[in-house]
């Protein structure tokens, strides 16, 4: 018998859990390399940074998920090089593995379109820690907002702004604008958080671009009536701690705002073009490695580039978009054509994505889907969002908890997850925030009576 | 009318709270102050550290939990200085708060007894965050193990130890064991998480000291019985980032451990001595403010002490104990007071504790118990921790929540949160630590080879 022919996953995102997945066979020896040690289900991260779910109910360790896949290994570690013509993988930590088929599934991170001193005024919403920090901003702001007296002021700290109105913005932008108007509500004695503005920026002409016409009304629509203010045809043109400038056809305008979160784009893991780089590859402009219509490397047959990292394109020319479902699909086409290589059988035709459709949910109850080209919106819409995810989250044993605490949350609105703990968002803190607002002349004990709001 | 009183509260635990609770009146005016957002139920907070709970499951944002209260506001802040002669509270923001009447439930923090550099390889177990670190550095020792080749040093990964044999280090030894032995069974291809060695120190002769010698007994035979070393009467000599060294009658021992918890000590916060000295007042010598019967500081009858910061006694002459039932009762007691005053009534009988008993869990479905004087073990005590703990937890709406989750876990075994999020334990690099075992002469590709465990 001979030795199992070996893979190397890198990345343990959609499409390199479901590559391993596929893989369940003696006949091959499956290694899945990630930085971390949970694969994250990242439609929901707006949910974490907003504090309805916690951290570890969208992510879960990739050792549980594939501790019964016994020709599988996960390896916690970073990958620094790949060498494809020796067919070696090299970590961060020195240790180099081998491999007969590569699979690069490295996935994509925030981008600030060259203005990378921008995230530290807007995070962005990839990572649990980005999601964390998001959630800290927001808390933190009601908070400093409660113990100041200018208005002005003030009300910049109750200013929300997202920049990016895609899916990810959209959800944001509505759980916002739940937060404080009705989950927050009496819970502040200065301030009503009715108060907070929420603003949703965008360059586009519509929100939802890749949703039809008729749903990206009805998407912002649906924001309208939660009080979020949708501004489209607007760049960002500066950021810093006290908010931000956008240039519109109208003109340059400025918003007052410490709290921006960062919606607005994705760029490809510096992996892709390292990886371009030593098979003399091509990227394209978003660092996605140009691959062949069975999602191989140029003149290496043996290396898989899916999901976000890959730059691929149908019959038509037409990009395959950075969903989740094409990174899944890929996953799972990768690993099918290397299983029909070990079996000699011929190859897989070109990579195709079918798509089931696309759904972005806008506060409690209202979504639009675009589903097998219906478009549907409302409440029927929002059924489909929750049973989908539902489904998705069946790899997870926190799907019986995510549901109860929707359903309590559904009737209640309370929000469990809403503390702050662990370190503050960078150049952030609280005592000096309002510190700031207190002259040493000001110290006399009226300052901050303990009598009740009128 | 009169303006109403005002009670301003420093400390949002158990006794904080608990008398924010009981002073639901309209003739007083309450100001909650926290470092923190949250309330944190801390008996839980071990099952944070072995992944079994999120955070947000054992904490309650104060806002949230007194949102209904209308007399009441939290404040987020940290209390720098107290005047008790023209009766203010300083923020470290610089806002002042003036008050009729003060209650101080600043708790108590980890203490390592003179040796504050430990804290660097030992957390302790006080906070979201030390329970967080705890659960990192224990998933990380299991992942920085796996890929170690070198016998004693991955035994150094695998050696787990806790000082400190009351509840809260027997319950953090009982969930680690089951961790190893069973929860992480077949996630790991080179090491076996069997081969883990969870040792339970005490310089005390019995684990459980403020048990009756019976309950101690059948908890070290429940901890036995998981795989844990019970090893008592010793004490810490010496630590750092290889291990400890532990002195006892028999002599001095070296254990090779890549992780250590210290549940070994509490100390008063600061507060108490900044107290004391502002008010002529006594503080014993691990910190806490000796305060009358009635729990007022001696010559200011309108403070209150409550909770882990005072040192209080029993008509007997014996110290009231550290626990959450002593810090409840305290606020009820001191809310009380505060209101009969207003009243003009006679003041309460000196402070009493009524002791409902003691509870300490060991691993899944054992405890043990001593409830109005009876001895419980086993199963029965273990539902009957998990009923208390259950009814505590009612004013978390995440009660249904933790319940379903125990529940799943109680029959499979998975524990969703062993996510490793956020930074590193302080001075931990996985690379660096993996690193360390591959000199570059060593650098050949078999080194870390994708072949399955035989």
């Amino acid at each position: 018998m001979t030795n199992p022919w070996r893979v190397v996953i890198v990345g343990g995102g959609f499409g390199g859990l479901y590559a391993a997945q596929q893989l369940k066979s003696d006949r091959v020896d499956v290694t899945l390399i990630d930085r971390r040690n949970y694969h994250l289900f990242q439609p929901l991260l707006y949910q974490v940074a907003t504090g309805s779910l916690a951290p570890g109910e969208i992510a879960a360790p990739l050792r549980s998920v594939l501790s019964r896949q016994r020709n599988t290994r996960v390896l916690l570690g970073n990958v620094v090089d790949i060498d494809p013509d020796s067919k070696h993988v090299f970590l961060e930590d020195g240790a180099i593995l081998d491999y007969d088929s590569l699979i690069v599934a490295a996935g994509s991170q925030t981008s600030y379109f060259g203005h990378n001193d921008w995230e530290q005024w807007a995070p962005g919403m990839k990572s649990i820690e980005e999601a964390t920090t998001i959630r800290h901003k927001i808390l933190y702001a009601f908070e400093v907002a409660e113990r100041i007296d200018d208005p002005a002021l003030r009300s910049a700290w109750l200013t929300f702004v997202i920049v990016g109105a895609g899916p990810t913005g959209v959800e944001l932008a509505g759980a916002i604008a739940e937060i404080a108007r009705e989950a927050l509500n009496d819970e502040f004695r200065s301030i009503h958080p009715e108060e907070a503005e929420i603003i949703l920026l965008d360059g586009a002409p519509r929100v939802l671009m890749s949703f039809p016409d008729e749903l990206s009304e009805k998407a912002a629509r649906s924001l309208v009536r939660l009080g979020v203010r949708v501004k489209c045809g607007l760049r960002v043109q500066q950021m810093d701690r006290d908010g931000l400038t956008v240039q519109s056809a109208a003109g340059i305008e400025s918003i007052a705002a410490k709290t921006v979160i960062w919606a607005g784009g994705i760029t490809a893991s510096p992996l892709g073009k390292l990886l371009a780089s030593r098979t003399k590859a091509e990227t394209d402009k978003g660092g996605r490695v140009k691959v062949r219509p069975d999602l191989t490397v140029p003149n290496y047959p043996d290396i898989y580039v899916i999901g976000d990292l890959a730059s691929a394109t149908d019959k038509d020319g037409k990009l395959f978009p950075g969903l989740a479902q094409v990174a899944m699909q890929g996953g799972r086409y990768a690993a099918q054509g290397i299983l029909r290589k070990l079996d000699r059988r011929p190859p897989l035709p070109p990579f195709r994505y079918f798509d089931k459709g696309s759904l972005a949910v806008i506060g409690r109850a209202a979504a639009v889907a675009n589903i097998f080209g219906r478009h549907i919106s409302g409440f029927l819409a929002w059924l489909i969002w929750l049973f989908i995810h539902l489904m998705y989250l069946v790899m997870f044993q926190s799907r019986v908890v995510v549901f109860v605490k929707w359903a309590i949350q559904g009737l209640t609105f309370n929000r469990g997850s809403r503390l702050i703990t662990g370190v503050a968002p960078s150049d952030f803190n609280f005592s000096r925030e309002v510190a700031d607002l207190h002259s040493v002349e000001d110290r006399k004990p009226e300052q901050l009576t303990t009598s009740r709001r009128a």
